[in-house]
């Protein structure tokens, strides 16, 4: 049996009954209200060494395991991958780093449950195929660890309320690991926001548009798991890259909170296309996709302000995820990056972004930027496991939370019934149970 | 009285009365669906001469007038406006062009309908104020002239089928002066579309945003009237300048038709901001504006295919109509004007629009634009012009006609009542009555 056709076989079976999505449920009704609740974080404690079990050693997991190798105060204790190959190349970064060996886990896919019921650990970090991630943190946290997980962190309501009520029972800490939070041009943008440049910020766009067709048709990674979630989901599946950032600078669960959501898509044909190209026995010509290639979503805080979201992953296109941020006073907008600020840049003229730099440099950029060079998408990928290995050895709140990790990866389910109504408005579980009102806005963070 | 007083006080009483949206009818109900109908321009004659009356001769008025004054073929033999200030202006600009001295019209704000009861004009033209474009437009119609008028041609959905209702009663041509379909890069995207070059088309995004505050707190001009509107209209009130390109190369009304739309928009902060800088006695201050800053609107065509429509024009901000255009092949994106045409552009980079002018240039800018240049708006405003001039002279439809008008401009009324309605998606009326079935694609225009 080739890795590919056991992977397909799972998608099949377990993930596709299990975790997917209950379109009719909101997940509100189903979630466990009641139950002893404790503040999040509430079991953290100060870590001098924190010891990782790693989930899924891939091509992003790869990534984030070399960063650990070398983030201080950061031990890999346990790996865990269904590919023998994957594990060979870890332990081989292991050694190379002159780090202790970790203890192998690869009895196959639900391996991951056996290694979170080790002592020893702190933290179960995974990187895994998308229907993996909520199993994965929920064994982490039931077995008290904190989670970390790759994007997204769930794909429904319920399996977001899931991921926040198992948090808030057991006190850990559950990060969905959102690498874009942390990239040069949005840090600035925060570092701006924080600093009142752009003044009251009404409005962001986001998104991940990205060509993805040659990854989702690889013979290996992604290609081997990724393309069949176009055959299955309809909506925006991959909502959380573009959001991250504008969600973090408009104080989403942290003083305002999503409020609704209308979204619609195009028709499907990037991958058909892309398919009917493929030699004329291959199976996969034979696949159908429902996703519609370009899915636009319009978002509503409780304070009125609006976001765009978009999703372009099927059609030829350059990379973007448009990353605007408009405020009463000024505006950044990516792709280029440029900036405008009212009585500073010339009449209605953008300005390089570059230029802002020496006064706006986000604090965090500017101590690790030339450190994480060179390790996964720039110094961001670096900088943002950096932040939660450090987090946990001071015992502060890591940037994003579990509510964060619930309320950006719920869109996934909520774009698809909206686009499936004629595009009628879904309404935002309040993951935070009210709390939004009174938390406090994210900081300059690490500064 | 000064123009200013007694232009808002006719904002106050006829147009608010006579013209404001009624919000809770459709219009669908309210037009005349009976009475005898004519294909659209049945009564449309080959001109050798177009005989024109012009109604309000203020800025873009006087751009349109120059424009008309060397158009071959066109004759101003009537003028009509309430300032005494721009009928000595227009009557210097003919006499400057050597053309014969036209009647005038300046009997107050309804005169232009004695003016229509004229029997030697074959267009009556009208640049005014936004609440006068519908009255004038049936004056014209009723009276056996053509219509041409300034965006948006209506406010409402029930104004908009009123104008398709006239235009098919008489036969005579509607027809909505929509610079932007003649600007450089749209025309060179429709070559491209036309050809293919970007495949099928899937979405679109567009928009008008553009930081106007100025003019609507100048002491003349827009200033006069067009900061009003935001005390009354909170949806996006000026759809046509970014739609009309992308509707073109979408088909709409010809092969395709908007089905719904949904709309969302920030709080009013802009204009209330920069009244609040004004001096301590300036009554303007005490304006309460109702406009969302930021609206959004997502548009679904009958054949599935989207259209993100936004209106940005109270904020400091620079210029931008958004202009994506994008197919199964490939995709246009303005500001800056960039390419993507797969297995020709290199792999997931942007080339400049520049580079394919040689090979897409639009043949009536190749004809027209050295000869507009320095007539506004680069040289689409004359383009525009001669267009219409042309199709009169030649007995062939305009490249704009009243369904485009209508179906363009009623978003003004329906983004409203979608955001109103917690972003509940509004039906665009079918104003082609199924035509748009059946009806041809607009070619390459002018080739």
């Amino acid at each position: 049996m080739t890795d590919n056709s056991s992977r397909r076989d799972f998608l099949k079976v377990s993930a596709v009954a299990g975790v997917a999505m209950s379109l009719g449920a909101s997940g509100e009704q189903a979630h466990a209200r009641r139950g002893k609740r404790l503040p999040y974080g509430a079991n953290a404690k100060r870590l001098e060494t924190v010891r990782i079990g790693f989930v899924g050693i891939g091509g992003m997991g790869g990534a984030h395991f070399r960063n650990l190798l070398r983030i201080p105060g950061a031990e890999i204790r346990a790996i865990c991958d269904i590919k023998e190959s994957k594990i060979k190349r870890a332990l081989n970064w292991v050694a190379k780093a002159g780090k202790p060996t970790p203890e192998v886990y690869d009895r196959g896919e639900t391996d991951f449950e056996r290694m979170c019921e080790r002592d020893d650990l702190d933290l179960v970090f995974n990187a895994t195929p998308w229907q993996f991630h909520v199993p994965i943190c929920l064994a982490a946290m039931k077995n008290g660890k904190h989670a970390a997980t790759e994007v997204p962190a769930a794909l429904t309501r319920k399996d977001s309320w899931k991921l926040v009520d198992m948090a808030e029972k057991t006190g850990l800490y559950c990060v969905m690991m959102e690498n874009c939070c942390y990239c040069r041009p949005e840090l600035m943008v925060l570092n701006m926001v924080r600093q009142g440049v752009l003044g009251e910020v009404m409005h962001a766009e986001c998104g991940y548009m990205h060509d993805l067709r040659g990854v989702k048709f690889s013979r290996g990674g992604e290609g081997l798991w990724r393309r069949d979630f176009a055959t299955k989901i309809k909506g925006n599946f991959y909502p959380t890259h573009g959001l991250g950032p504008v969600a973090q600078c408009m104080n989403i669960n942290r003083g305002d909170c999503f409020d609704y959501l209308v979204s619609m898509s195009t028709p499907s044909r990037g991958l058909q296309d892309y398919a009917s190209r493929l030699k004329p026995d291959d199976p996969r010509r034979n696949e159908k996709y429902i996703q519609g290639d370009v899915n636009s979503s319009l978002i509503k805080t409780k304070k009125g302000y609006t976001i765009v979201l978009q999703h372009d992953c099927n059609l030829p296109r350059p990379y973007s995820r448009i990353n605007i941020v408009q405020g009463t006073k000024g505006i950044f907008q990516g792709y280029p990056d440029r900036v405008f600020i009212e009585g500073r840049s010339p009449g209605h003229k953008w300005e390089e972004a570059d230029k802002y730099y020496p006064e706006f440099e986000h604090p965090l950029w500017t101590k690790h930027g030339p450190t994480g060079k060179g390790f996964g998408h720039g110094s961001m990928d670096y900088i943002e496991d950096y932040r939660l290995i450090e987090a946990l050895r001071t015992e502060t709140l890591p940037d994003m939370d579990v509510y964060d990790a619930a309320s950006w990866s719920c869109i996934v389910e909520m774009s698809q019934i909206s686009l499936e109504n004629k595009s009628r408005p879904v309404d935002f579980p309040d993951f935070t149970r009210g709390k939004w009102k009174t938390n406090k806005p994210l900081g300059i963070i690490g500064a």
